[in-house]
């Protein structure tokens, strides 16, 4: 994890450099200095069109400017070996290598079961919180305020215990059946959480200095936005991986696919601009992405739809063997389904079956298709935005020919959630497992109320 | 609910007005015209240090000066009948008097039951969102922008349909007994909240315009956070309510209490500051509202333990008779506790029983005024550098004496939700009636394997 590291200390900023003519030298100097952020000069906020700005944006470029951004320098060996192609296509090649090499690394950790996937989406979310939140600290330039760095790190650690630990503590009880090992955590659970968090908000309040105050407020909201970005996401993916691991692998398949094809036609084909904040996309690779991506989504659906390891769900993952095994529930069983007429009629005539086989999930994989290549890419749009207005590139340089974390998990921000609410929505009914938990910890006359409840309910006589 | 008005229409900004000498003209001009926002005239950003700012703190004043501020003039005539008195004096017994009116109306809508105090709470939430939204639209200038308001009021209607629907149709499924009526609604509840926030989460990608991307995603924070802060809040303080009034009372009471009282200590004893950001506080006036919190909060606790209205939970409302029948829990009934071994001694010198009579809920509502009276302060002291960062005196006018309701709400922040958790981690256990709904949402087969394991579990023999 890349951390940001002031050159300079005391509370001003240092004086003006020279003026920002070599940009072929500066450029060669960010790379060196990536993991630095300097602190940036003073340039009068004086205005060409004669408005006046709160947020000054004629500056912004300056601020932002020792971001680290994606270069290709960190892939020398491979320019090298690619020398020969022109530009565009050796742009290309770099980013079909890593796409590929990352779809690998994810179909490692899918192998290695539940606990990894959830180690690296955490590790995922730490890393995209600090590409975003830095970007905070150098428009804001507080890198000179005691405490900020600090407050935004233990604001995670606090939203993340409060997630995460509720996730641990389910995985423990559902996977290792011994929900007692952390017992009084459970229980106090959302008391400490809290706790931590009012720490969080008192710090907050004592470290305010005057000067100050309006950059502070701005981080803090600033903090908490990334936060509800980026936690809660995090949560909701690993609740959704809970549901049974083909819940979490399509959809995040399915926004990889989409990008992946998107570019891929916009390539070939693209021609007609479709919006003004991400020029590089066309209309032809955003129909190519959402036909591609609802006819690979349903391939990859149906064959997954077959294996136990991902259609069952977290309760019955044996983690010593690391398998699961369950019955697969009705979602997950070949179903008869007759065509529509019409369809029935040309079928008949070329003499095909009318009806045809299916798991009921790959129909509910059309709805997650539509919805990864329709509505994600507006999270692209939403993240090209975001790095317009502060007149940035990439939101960091970990993967080369993709930029940031941020810039490759874009459009999977709104995905997880749908798939939450699409899940609680459409497919689950309650867990009888977790109800029982519910039950068990009821005063012995509540459980003794609700069993008779129950057998007058279910017309049990005795 | 005061709505902002643009005087002008256009894209760009009016022309700079003259320069800003005649202040007091200039109020009551505020006077006329305090639900109207007009948009800000240019000032260049000349800088008087030599920093650059990216926020400029240096013009916010006349950003925001046409902000709704508190005033006497709305009180004339009781300004009038206290003419003779010191100013110093007038403003206490203004604020005195229009907290007493407060007071009384929140007493009139207690009476009229749970639905008037869920309305109640959905209009201070609305009107507090309106005063914290309309500093941003000040301090971003982007009246002009397309779409702007209409999308933040339409987040907050969403995260309303979110918050409330979800409290309201448990309203209706405990009290009128009738789930039913709204099942629709509910099964797809959350996914029709999902789609409504998705709607507006592409409106804003698409509502995104060049040269005012940072302003239009700072907004997009700023609602977002102000949302966080303000329906999260009152959607806790309804779940706090419907474990019985008691819950939602008494902390709404200690906040008031402390506030008033910790405003007396320090208008007659304040000599040493408290904190710089609120240069008004004083220890003085902290300690003694502690104290006082602990006792009236005590007071009240057991004076409202004896009566059925404030202790019985949602479920056993009748809101044809308007009056709650419930057998209360133990919390609120008399227990005889031992008083600790020295003052056992003491009291047995002095004659005096050595055990205390007491309702549980007297000792939990301890905790609850500690919180409030410590802790909750810092919730007034966020609000005061909120308001300092944006020089603003007050966040809007409806109160006279008291300023906006964002004002006197300030400390109320916090409490709703420590309540919460409180509730949910040492009072509460899973409610019988839900877990009942629950499971006959589950399928036969599911029951009748539930009603098994409990059998078992219970040791039940046929």
């Amino acid at each position: 994890m890349t951390t940001l590291i002031n050159r300079q200390s005391g509370d001003r900023p240092p004086p003006p450099p020279a003026p920002t003519q070599s940009q072929s030298q500066s450029s060669q100097q960010q790379q060196k200095s990536h993991s630095n952020v300097i602190r940036k000069p003073s340039i009068d906020n004086v205005d060409s069109d004669g408005e006046d700005k709160l947020i000054d944006e004629s500056n912004i470029e300056d601020l932002v400017k020792e971001l680290p951004q994606s270069s290709d320098k960190t892939v020398q060996f491979l320019d090298n070996m690619l020398a020969v192609l022109p530009n565009r296509w050796r742009n290309y090649i770099v980013r079909s290598i890593f796409t590929l090499l990352m779809v690998f690394g994810f179909g490692l950790v899918i192998y290695w079961g539940p606990l990894a996937l959830m180690i690296l989406t955490l590790c995922i979310q730490v890393k995209c919180f600090q590409e975003i939140i830095a970007i905070g600290y150098s428009v804001y330039r507080v890198h000179g305020l005691p405490w900020f760095r600090s407050l935004s790190w233990y604001m995670l650690i606090t939203s993340n215990y409060f997630f995460y630990a509720e996730s641990l503590v389910e995985y423990f009880a559902l996977v290792l059946k011994q929900p007692n090992i952390m017992q009084p955590l459970i229980s106090y659970h959302r008391f400490i959480s809290f706790t931590l968090y009012v720490i969080g908000f008192v710090w907050f309040v004592l470290s305010l200095v005057k000067r100050y105050y309006l950059r502070q407020f701005s981080l803090f909201a600033w903090t908490h936005v990334t936060l509800l970005i980026v936690v809660t996401q995090s949560y909701l993916i690993i609740q959704n991986m809970f549901e049974g691991l083909i819940w979490f692998i399509v959809p995040v398949s399915m926004i990889v696919i989409n990008d992946s094809m998107a570019y891929l036609f916009g390539f070939f084909f693209g021609k007609t601009p479709l919006i003004k904040l991400s020029p590089k996309k066309t209309w032809e690779g955003f129909i190519g992405g959402v036909i591609s991506t609802v006819f690979l989504g349903m391939i990859i659906s149906y064959l997954l739809c077959s294996y136990q390891f991902f259609v069952c769900p977290i309760e019955s993952y044996d983690p010593i063997e690391r398998i699961f095994k369950c019955t697969p529930s009705k979602l997950f069983q070949l179903t008869e389904y007759c065509l529509p007429e019409t369809l029935q009629l040309i079928f008949k005539i070329f003499g095909l079956p009318q009806t045809i086989s299916l798991y009921p999930f790959v129909l509910h994989s059309l709805a997650l298709s539509l919805f990864s290549s329709i509505i994600g890419p507006f999270g692209g749009f939403f993240a090209s935005g975001f790095k317009r207005a502060f007149k940035i590139k990439d939101f960091g340089d970990v993967i080369p020919g993709h930029g940031g974390l941020v810039d490759r998990f874009d459009c999977q921000y709104l995905m997880a959630s749908f798939v939450n609410v699409y899940i609680y929505s459409f497919v689950r009914a309650p867990n009888p497992t977790k109800i029982l938990h519910l039950i068990y910890q009821l005063k012995p006359e509540d459980q003794m109320n609700i069993y008779q409840m129950l057998q007058e309910h279910l017309n049990i006589t005795i």
